[in-house]
């Protein structure tokens, strides 16, 4: 007897044409192709426009309710308040979604998945709704949750090396500009140079980005903490399931197109040698050891940008405490730091339904 | 009676040339003048050279043994080898040698001099050398310095953000040159595009440094620790007087001119509060608070460069740790992070020369 054809999932992509919206579509094409139709959404502004998608053209269509009509899982890549209104609106008509903006992550009743380290999370979503981690927690929290599976996770010194593709493409734009400008001058060298030459030419930067470096990423939340530094530490206790983990982080814009990378100091329940956690950390599903400083191996974002997985080099233990490594961390933030995670959550959310 | 007229001390500036040299040179014409002659000295390549100091044009000799005739206080910012053989000789002669290369700074007969934190240890000089901190470890250890007065340091974990003018006028032409490279490219995007395009035009560094960051600097030491992060490890120790201390350092060159920048989470014998903290950091020589993220206040190095003090700004108390602090520190590493404290520590010795 023939078996019964498996009915492929219907996929909505809601943000299509931004900085995720486009990875997203390359990975969509380079995957195993296990999705049926997908509709590429967007604002009313980029309807009509034609993007390419397994190798055909799909024209992109305005964000409506009816765009939901028979889809099974929705990504979305918009404006936080973009999601916050609309992916109730999608839940509603029982599309799940996979949602890569800050609106659900610290919900308790939606859960905040990264599929090498909590995939079984996704299957528990009262909502309807699945929420995909920031990009700097993405960055590093694979090979952080792999080490805390063998050693116990106490406590996480992180310092963030972060790209201006974190801020879409108004960032790329931006630094891209500000690149324009400071080629061939002596700008960076006299007090408050960089920032006249830029004026109000900051984009979604508080100061100048290029020659510069930047420790302010988000709002302003208590104490001083930016909301960029409050994400990473909830985030990664909430992915851990550690909800008192010590964390304390420190996010600083760099000038670099994309890829995030983190210098992390972590403290384990016991102590650890560097040959184990090397070997935890080169054979973890979504790691990769890159770390021969004498053959100059130590992953930087000019290497590690375009590629899946997260990189990890620089492996030391604290010279002061057995019980601490030292680490230097790089992720694609477009990659699995946005539409690469969003994508395995989907494809888990798309095994699940065809199982049914 | 009129008072016998003092005589002003000679002074040297061997390295007069380099980064740091002209940098001193500035500093020299800027401080009150307390010299008499000033030599200023560099490789027979400079000789004959004309250098504008005190606003007059000084030529430049070649380093030999007699130019130390008569000289009570030599200053040497040159390359490692250069000191660790002509600072001996020039101390032979009786000359006081302020000396910025590493050579010497770990030397138990060498003090390793901060004006603001350790001015004492300037007067018990063995050997008749005065070592000046590493650029890094001087652009975050005035502010922790004055922490450590207060509170009682317990631990370190700092990250760096490291011009690239740390590396010499090299650094300086390697990413100006690359940054002509990459403005107005789409580079920074694909794997190893930046790479392949910079190909051995990496200058000093061991990868590109535009549109990346580089988690190395130095040379490799036992472990996988970087000879830079050894140097703030143990120099930091050795300023404060804390042979003990906790110290995990990880140092990372980024593509910014001049300024070092660095994250510090430090842990203090008791309780810190953030007013008394800010209040200290507001009130101690030679460091600035600059500390208001809802006005747009925190230290970057675009501000800061061509500055003297170490500006400190994102002061924080750690969220899960009430004896913690988190802080983002800034500092001109070519002013108080080489030159401005070699000139200070100088100006002790002349005093102290002078009041004999
Ligand atoms: N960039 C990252 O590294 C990163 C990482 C993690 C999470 N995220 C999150 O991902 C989301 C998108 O980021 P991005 O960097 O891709 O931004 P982006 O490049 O600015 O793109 C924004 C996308 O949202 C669409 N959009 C805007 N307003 C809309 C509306 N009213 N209705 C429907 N669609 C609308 C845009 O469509 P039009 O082209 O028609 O304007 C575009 O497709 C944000 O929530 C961000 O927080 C970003
Ligand atoms: N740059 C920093 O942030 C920094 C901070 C702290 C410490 N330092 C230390 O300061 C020193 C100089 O650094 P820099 O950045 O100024 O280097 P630089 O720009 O490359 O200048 C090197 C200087 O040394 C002179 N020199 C080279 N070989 C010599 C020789 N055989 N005899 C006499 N003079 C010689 C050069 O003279 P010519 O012009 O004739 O070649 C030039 O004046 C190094 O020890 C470095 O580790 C630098």
């Amino acid at each position: 007897m023939a078996e019964a054809p498996v009915r492929r999932p219907t996929l909505a992509v809601v943000g299509a044409t931004g900085s995720v919206g486009a990875v997203l579509l390359q990975i969509l094409s380079q995957h195993a192709d296990i999705w049926g139709e997908i509709r590429l959404v967007a604002s009313p502004r980029s309807a009509g426009r034609k993007l390419t998608l397994r190798g055909e053209e799909v024209e992109v269509v305005a964000l409506t309710e009816s765009v939901f009509d028979g889809v099974d899982v929705a990504m979305f890549d918009v404006p936080d308040e973009v999601s916050a209104q609309w992916a109730p609106i999608a839940a509603a008509k029982g599309v799940v979604v996979v949602d890569n903006s800050p609106a659900f992550r610290m919900d308790p009743d939606v859960p905040l998945v990264v599929p090498e380290v909590n995939p079984h999370a996704a299957r528990v979503r009262p909502r309807g709704i699945i929420a995909n981690p920031n990009c700097t927690t993405l960055s590093m929290i694979v090979a952080i949750g792999a080490l805390h599976a063998e050693f116990g996770l106490r406590e996480l010194v992180a310092s963030s090396y972060q790209a201006v593709s974190g801020a879409g493409r108004a960032g790329v734009e931006t630094l891209r500009a500000q690149l324009s400008l400071v080629s061939g001058s002596e700008l960076g060298t006299t007090p408050g140079d960089l920032r006249r030459a830029v004026g109000d030419r900051t984009g979604p930067f508080p100061e100048p980005v290029a020659l510069n470096v930047v420790p302010w990423s988000g709002t302003l939340c208590e104490d001083g903490w930016s909301s960029e530094e409050m994400k990473v530490r909830g985030e990664t206790r909430k992915i851990l399931g550690l909800p008192d983990l010590k964390v304390a982080v420190t996010c600083v814009q760099v000038p670099v197109v994309t890829t995030h990378s983190l210098t992390v100091h972590a403290r384990f329940q016991s102590e650890v040698t560097v040959a184990r956690a090397r070997e935890i950390i080169a054979t973890a599903p979504g790691v990769v050891l890159f770390d021969n400083p004498a053959a100059g191996e130590f992953p930087t974002p000019a290497d590690v940008v375009g590629t899946d997985p997260t990189w990890v080099g620089r492996v030391r233990r604290s010279l002061d405490d057995p019980a601490g490594l030292e680490l230097f961390v790089c992720g694609d933030n477009l990659r699995k730091g946005a539409a690469l995670n969003t994508a395995q959550i989907a494809e888990l959310v798309a095994a699940e339904l065809t199982a049914m």
